[in-house]
């Protein structure tokens, strides 16, 4: 736990000096970086390209940034901080007055000390943002800006990885890179998605496992451009974000709301004393608006510990590596693993015994209190017994018996070694 | 607001005087006034006829009533109060024994002050009602009583309106107008129903209208029978009734207890606060229960401020012009108005670019806090886009979003003048 | 109710001197004396017959076991009380040293003068129970143990009485016997189900009744091997137990939940006002156990007073005729009687005129507050009327009109009687 945890935060903190946005180079060396972790297939998609109702915007890259004082005093400087630049900026290079520039600027009064992140992707603009106590400071009636950047005709890159599985359905895990310098909100929920890729890529898979690293909303609309059988493939996944904070741990159902994943983080979650923490879907977020739009509906919800927006460090320069820590990173990987896991070893078991109780005792399921104990309570074992009717499943069984599923899959493997229980053909 | 309020207790103020009962001249008379504010076409049935299981009683008309005493001074007397005569009554003139009258009087020991109403419409018999402070001051040995009625032959009348829509469907408006000098119970819903017919007259109609102006249970028994296909016909409906008193609207569901009537004032008295104010259909109270009889099984919910028994004045001559008030009348048009309007708004939209999230800028509908305020939050357009998939009715999506009714409804039309949103065929 | 008490007082008292077991003398006692109060079949499946997945045991027969000191004094006697011997002990008679012993020796130090409830069916092996005060004092170095039992290929008896319906289904009745000198598990059990049977036999019935007497598991193991086609026939059924103790009811829900056993058994309990002791299935307990094994899955639930485990003389010597009382036995039989009733008469109404309210007065249904009082609400008939449309069961009326359902059924007799209800053809 400790180790995998240092491994998880050394990923955040070699992405967090990178400056990303949703196209340009900061997004292809953090792809860079991802495809050294795992094997990665990184597509480029022309500026210009339509996907979806959407056009691939220009490819924008920033070389500097700066807000001077007429005598040279640098005020404000991307060099310091990724934030700093609205992205997307046009640019610009003259003495802009005062009260022009501070239409452009983005700061706030309420957290003086912190840099918020904007974006205009879709706008033609330019804008700074800055602590909100460097802002008051500046009185001078113009100042010098200059902004050296492109937006050039380029591509927009999506990461994708890909684990096949003994079935046909496909779990998508999906992940946005897109953020510049903010550290739980999203490298967090990157670097659990490599280290799930690298977990799973020794284990025997069930299912097939889809991991997608590209930028939000184009990204996604991308991809579902390109996948407009998604529907029919993908079985279930989770959008991860906002996994490295201190905060307790969040789910957001998917559109369907009682699909397999849903009922999957609501078991986990609710075990865990965290009833409280499963939202309900709604239609904004992270990309998961993507994939349940109406005509995809995915079944894909949406793993945090903080929610987006709920927290007050969410898109400033205090979501920096002090706000992640190892240990919330190892429990967030810990938990989305327990949720898929769970997802692998959902069947509905038959019992091949069902007419009256099997005998227990000759068969060496009869426990005393002086038995070596069990990973699992005799009325657990009585449980799945009783509902293996081809019905049930065992998250049936384990909701309800108001048992933790992997206890009632504990029994279910006893019984199953034991000639009691087969599995049903059909899911 | 107040024009219409005076308007509507202006109506109450005229029916007020008449004395009316289920047949006789002073229902004529009411059904006189209400064709002189609305095309009404009236209907007579003669006496006799068999209506479903009932027959149309005789016709009542009333000349004069009086309890003297033998030396000539009257105690009660039908020309103060039409309360004051037991419905139906048989003619007497004779001089009674005290014991033998009290067996004809009904007060209320605990509202001595106040006359109660009754009838006996279906059992011959005659009777007064009187406060119970006079009644305790009768204590001569005998009384002359006088009731100067006649019951015979004639006929029962109906008053019907009917305004066509553009669908087949028809929304029923049932207001019962056999009560006498009540000013709640119910001049209140003939009113509220003129006032509503006038309205719909100058609007685009989905549905047609059809207002119903019957004496109670006979009335409507006699018009279901000559309407066995209303099942066929009868889209929702709303019977009116007490909508002038100063109480909190209440809302009875229909026997279908979900039907679209039913989620519509559900949805609007939730919305106001008063969702503890819906109240579960009984097959008691008035033609809701005709109109919700097996057989014919509509979805009529019945509309009310405090409902039938649940104020003090109910059926005493404390209903009087004193209870109602021109904001309660105006008032409950409105909420009958909005959720009418509801109704005819409802329908399952579909979206015309439903993979993955449409680009709201390009089109206008991106909106920033320094834009003109909208009708409807970005959060409930993004409902709409989400929901449109030809399952969801614009209530449902009310419903899921939490927002009202109509802030959704005003969504959809601005997605809908941009190209995104269509009607699904069926309903 | 005071003779019915004693009555079934009387069955315990004489059942409770015999010392049974799941085979042996004790047990065709126990099935002769059922016999002379109510015709029995009783049936013998020799030692070995195979039957579900269980196989019939050997016929245990008991006639002495003692625990000696050396020196002759008895310390454990078996002749002093049936629960001194752990249920099919083998043979013994030797010095035991007391380290040995402890090994064989039951007690409850929580409960210290109480003798517990042991058995050993299936696991070679011997034993005694004893007071743990009792326990405490043994302290020398050896006891001479002798237990003459025998071990002996024989039979296991069951017995079965059937009395016939007027339908096809069946309504299952079992109680176990199995349990030797424990009063209230299960005696009560066997003289609720005796009286309940002679009750039936008197009456009209829709339902067959088959009474099934027999050792615990074994016995219901046996009974379903022999009746595959259970399923096919039984219509519904209870496992009695534990009905003799002061406790309040208690019902156990079947494998279905809300079948109508299951429906009834909860409507009665709410309306004495024990809604909390209805209590969700589970796969332990009686013989529902066997009854409701996913093969079968029969509508057979669990009435009791205090559940198994769930009261402190539960399983030792303290269950004996102190526990039961007259008073509890007569309640529980009465309960009963009222939740199988409520199953023979349960229909689902067809309403005869069910356009509009039928004219209640001329066929002199309408009851003034002067009229003889009916045995049902006025409400409660308008409730039937309303909803009887072949979809309701009286049943589904009295649940959705919030009425005890022998009122409902007192009304919908009172209209059948007046032509205004039919029976619906199909259940």
């Amino acid at each position: 736990m400790t180790r995998i945890g240092e491994e998880l935060y050394a990923h955040v903190g070699a992405l967090y000096p990178i400056f990303r946005s949703i196209t340009g180079p900061g997004l292809r060396q953090t792809l860079d970086y991802i495809g050294r972790q795992i094997p990665l297939r990184v597509q480029e998609i022309p500026s210009g390209t339509q996907v979806l109702d959407w056009v691939v915007p220009p490819e924008w890259s920033v070389r500097s940034a700066t807000i001077e004082t007429r005598d040279g005093r640098t005020v404000v400087d991307f060099a310091e901080h990724g934030l700093h630049l609205v992205h997307y900026s046009q640019p610009i290079d003259r003495l802009v007055p005062l009260d022009e520039l501070q239409e452009h600027l983005h700061s706030l009064p309420d957290q003086p000390t912190l840099i918020p992140y904007r974006t205009s992707y879709y706008k033609e603009s330019w804008g700074f943002c800055l602590a909100h106590e460097v802002r008051t400071r500046l009185r001078d009636p113009a100042y010098r800006v200059r902004i050296d950047t492109t937006l050039a005709p380029g591509s927009l890159s999506l990461g994708e990885a890909f684990l096949p599985g003994d079935e046909a359905g496909e779990v998508l895990i999906s992940a946005h890179i897109c953020h510049p310098q903010l550290a739980n909100d999203n490298l967090s929920g990157i670097a659990v998605a490599i280290a799930l890729a690298q977990k799973l890529t020794a284990r025997r898979r069930r299912f097939g496992y889809r991991f997608l690293f590209m930028p939000g909303t184009i990204g996604a609309v991308a991809w579902l451009h390109q996948n407009r059988d998604a529907r029919a493939r993908i079985h279930h996944g989770l959008v991860l974000t906002c996994l490295g904070d201190p905060g307790p741990p969040t789910y957001k159902r998917s559109r369907q709301g009682a699909s397999l994943i849903d009922r999957c983080a609501a078991h986990v979650l609710s075990d865990e004393g965290f009833a409280d923490r499963i939202l309900p879907f709604t239609p904004w977020g992270y990309d998961e608006r993507q994939y349940c739009s109406p005509g995809f509906d995915l079944p894909v919800g949406c793993l945090m510990r903080s929610p987006s927006g709920a927290f007050p460090e969410y898109h400033t320069s205090a979501d920096d590596l002090s706000l992640v820590t190892p240990a919330a990173l190892a429990d967030s990987l810990s938990r989305l693993d327990r949720i898929l896991s769970m997802a692998e070893d959902d069947h509905r078991p038959v019992n091949a015994m069902p007419y009256g109780e099997p005998q227990l005792g000759p068969r060496g399921l009869y426990f005393s209190p002086t038995d070596d104990p069990q990973p699992f309570a005799t009325e657990t074992l009585l449980w799945v017994l009783n509902l293996s009717d081809a019905r049930h499943s065992l998250l049936d069984i384990a909701e309800r018996a108001g048992r933790p599923f992997e206890e009632v899959a504990a029994a279910a493997r006893v019984l199953s070694a034991k000639g009691l229980l087969r599995r049903a053909e059909v899911r």
